[in-house]
């Protein structure tokens, strides 16, 4: 039997613009519209033309699209004005786009509150609205806000809404759930009642927002009950709890039962593949660390840390794996943990492209120091990067590069020479490359940065190696509380070339720790490299 | 018609501990479960006595519980060994618990590739372990590991496993999705094909994982479908993906069409209101960011943005409200008037006892400095002591006690006189007391704790009000990500009178904001002891 075609519509641009703390330029705009059409949604809803300078520019800017259609979003037409004299509405409607997605009104209580129109005047909104978008654009949708809990207060009204849209040419018929409060028990029951009303769900969306963490079941709920358009964001960015998860929703459309056989979503396997990379550009846009819990995509979502657990990953990854991690674009990873036996150690060092003799006696060495360190509070499950450089320094491995003499971090608080109270940091490094001493010393906004920057500043022969890396994110954790506790910092590093490690260093002293960490980042990064040893 | 209770199962401490980078504390464990327990969920899960040194610990000193059950969590005996003689199930058993849960396998495939023994061998595991638990505790539980990838291939191999730990005496037997990959309707039909097997499901529970982004929607499909005990951990912590987040599960249990109708949970409409309370306890514990977009208890889960949606909300909330922020103890973020802003403000001064008149302009400055540092990062909900000696500083009541001058931090690593590499902290500090200027000079195992001693080394007449001031934890946050982002440090302080209380700092640099919050903390300490005004 062929499959039904279910199109992914993403409104990261638009609705996802809403997300507290998120302001997209128009350059990340056409990054993240490019990275939409290569993994290969069927439409990108680039943003409300004229509501905002940015969404406007984008507009008049948007990137060149080999899969994807280009949408327009905006609002029906104001009450009291015919579609041809609504300022608002004809800024979508000579917008440079293939389509254009209206929202309005379907719920009694809404047109009461928000609008204080009648019900016909209502129906009378829409149905002009999109009568005029599908002229110009020969594809119209109709985003029927608060279409739930309408429907659960007044179906006739809420219904006659979808019908004055569709009848009036609308290709879509967006059922959005705004609030975001409908169980999916809801959903499977009202969606179920308007695909049996139209005859089937062919011109049927959903929208869902998840403010109750169903955003992504309730939007299952919808295409199994028979809609056949998908709206969600990347990494379910939006606003409040944020809306449904495409980047969830994409595997389990086309790996699960039910949906592998009766569904297409237009992605071939290889196009899957590229899922986790496009999750981690829109974090990367963000300047956010990746959600590590992340279904699918994140670090830890096949990751194995039990004993039991991996020797069973080991014979067969389908015992703790609900999918290959590769279909998704992602990877295993097998973790050390304070009960870390020789195998997981073993598996570890494989995992990180280490070889080693398994008659090594030094393997039993570094197995005790890794749980001596994670009994003092290192933690190298989410530090990899500091695991291999310590595995690699004991077996003998580790090229040594640079070797650090000593280093010195002042703060001081004083008052300047117009007697303004100022802090300064200042730091001064003393390292040996090939057998020469290099002296450094550089500022900061506060000691640990201070510190970066002096051992940054030269590195001799090993300069160009580092001169892409930054370091991202800086976490530190007290493990004992107090001031005279144990620190542990833990720091993520990138490139220029979209790697990202994690190192950790522990120390009663934090400036100590934050160094432990920065070394162990700038090594690896050498290592990685292939940096040639110091003479 | 009388509801079905349904019993909430929390294994933070257990399965939540499993998660990456997690790695609690017998003291943080202590505080959780007094967390869960006035939270009121009807079990607490405390880890596994006997899997390492903190579990085993932690059994021997759990804090009192006042409503809660305490259940010791392990493994089914092993094969070829009796109940009696297993030394794992053994430690379970001798655990002081007023229930054990054991875990084993209930999947075809597993059995074959993990145990290596025959069907009947893994029935006869399960009802011997069972059986040994019931008559130790009187009350034991079984969590079928793989139970719906299990019955997906063999029906009615798992089925028997299920019978088998109730045959035996179990309270309840838990259908786990240990995988995580199992969709909402598989769980929908699968709970309703045991359910009706078994005549109903009073003594089933659930347990799952988040990888599909549906733990939350898996867990509420079993309930509707019968099961009566839920099992999950706060805010989602757990390996991988997580489990089921109990934090956006109960208030949907509680709240929402058919579940308010027809179960009860064992919370209070009062207990609900500590549900935000609860989740950011433990992001508090993790020093973790606590997630804004989080279901029901983020801080953005009610806050409003646009213009039409904030407008609509001052009409009516329930336009763009699921339900009440404070049901579920949260509040809602509009952006507030500078009217509401100011009541908010003498509530908040009236809280502190400070005296003010309303007439006076500086109530407004300080209005403006408020938000002016909140939009910086200072967090003065957690701080109320650095809030009071902001507020009276403002308002001319806060006396001047001492001035510092300057300061100066300095850490050094080098070789000391015996080759050993050492880190030595050192702080100065030179403050004016009455006219006459101090310096102090100390050292600290790291640059905070020796700029604390050397502040505190000498405060003239001041230092005997500060001989029993005590740091008791310090916490720092990265605001903005990256070495060079704004750093939070908050300080929480006690006397030897029992007298607790919390200041802050903000800066780039970590120090300052150390010093920031340490000075803020003696102040409040002198203010509330009635010191004298420096002369």
């Amino acid at each position: 039997m062929p499959k039904d075609r279910v199109y992914l519509f993403d409104t990261t641009l638009r609705d996802g613009a809403q997300t507290q703390g998120v302001d997209f330029s128009v350059e990340d705009k056409r990054v993240i519209a490019r990275a939409l059409d290569r993994l290969g949604v069927a439409y990108i809803e680039g943003g409300w033309p004229g509501a905002n300078p940015t969404d406007s520019e984008f507009f008049t800017a948007k990137p060149a699209l080999k899969r994807a259609k280009f949408v327009a979003f905006g609002m029906t037409k104001r009450p009291g004005r015919s579609a041809e004299n609504d300022p608002g509405l004809a800024q979508i409607l000579n917008a440079s786009a293939d389509a254009a997605c209206l929202v309005g009104k379907s719920s009694e209580y809404q047109v009461g509150i928000a609008l204080g129109i009648s019900l016909n005047e209502n129906l009378e909104l829409i149905s002009d609205s999109i009568a005029a978008a599908h002229k110009k654009f020969g594809e119209a949708m109709f985003d029927a806000e608060h279409f739930f809990d309408g429907y659960k207060a007044n179906p006739k009204f809420t219904f006659d809404c979808l019908k004055a849209a569709l009848d009036a040419g609308a290709r879509w018929a967006v059922l959005c759930d705004t609030n975001g409060g409908t169980m999916p028990w809801e959903v499977e029951r009202i969606v179920g009642e308007v695909v049996q009303k139209l005859g089937d769900g062919s011109r049927l969306g959903v929208h869902t927002h998840n403010d109750t963490e169903n955003a992504v079941a309730n939007t299952l709920a919808a295409v199994k009950a028979g809609v056949r358009q998908v709206q969600g964001t990347l990494n379910g960015l939006g606003e409040r709890c944020g809306n449904a998860n495409l980047i969830a929703l994409i595997p389990s459309l086309m790996l699960k039962p039910w949906f592998a056989e009766n569904i297409d979503v237009g992605l071939s396997e290889q196009d899957l593949t590229h899922l986790t990379a496009t999750s981690r550009t829109l974090d990367e846009l963000l300047n956010r660390a990746p959600n590590r819990h992340a279904a699918y995509v994140g670090a830890a979502a096949f990751a194995h840390k039990g004993g039991l657990h991996v020797s069973a990953v080991m014979k067969d990854p389908r015992t703790y794996e609900h999918v290959p991690p590769e279909t998704v674009g992602n990877k295993r990873h097998i973790l050390m943990s304070d009960q870390a036996g020789r195998s997981n150690l073993l598996v570890r060092l494989t995992e990180a492209g280490i070889t080693y003799d398994t008659a090594d006696s030094r393997l039993n060495a570094l197995l005790d120091d890794v749980k001596q360190r994670e009994s003092e509070g290192y933690s190298y499950d989410g530090a990899e990067a500091s695991f291999e450089v310590l595995a690699r320094r004991a077996l003998g491995q580790m090229p040594e590069y640079f070797r650090i003499r000593s280093f010195r971090v002042q703060v001081e608080r004083r008052f300047n020479a117009k007697a303004e109270l100022v802090t300064i940091s200042e730091a001064t490094v003393k390292l040996d490359v090939d057998g020469q001493t290099l002296f450094s010393v550089a500022e900061g906004n506060g000691p640990v940065n201070a510190l970066d920057h002096a051992i940054r500043k030269d590195l001799g022969r090993y300069q160009s190696y580092i001169d892409d890396l930054r370091l991202v994110d800086f976490k530190v954790r007290i493990l004992n509380g107090g001031t005279e506790a144990t620190t542990r910092v833990m720091i993520e590093s990138a490139d220029g070339q979209g790697n990202r490690w994690f190192t950790v260093g522990v120390s009663p002293n934090i400036i100590d720790a934050a160094f432990m960490a920065l070394m162990d980042s700038i090594q690896w990064k050498l290592l990685r490299d292939g940096a040639q040893p110091s003479k």
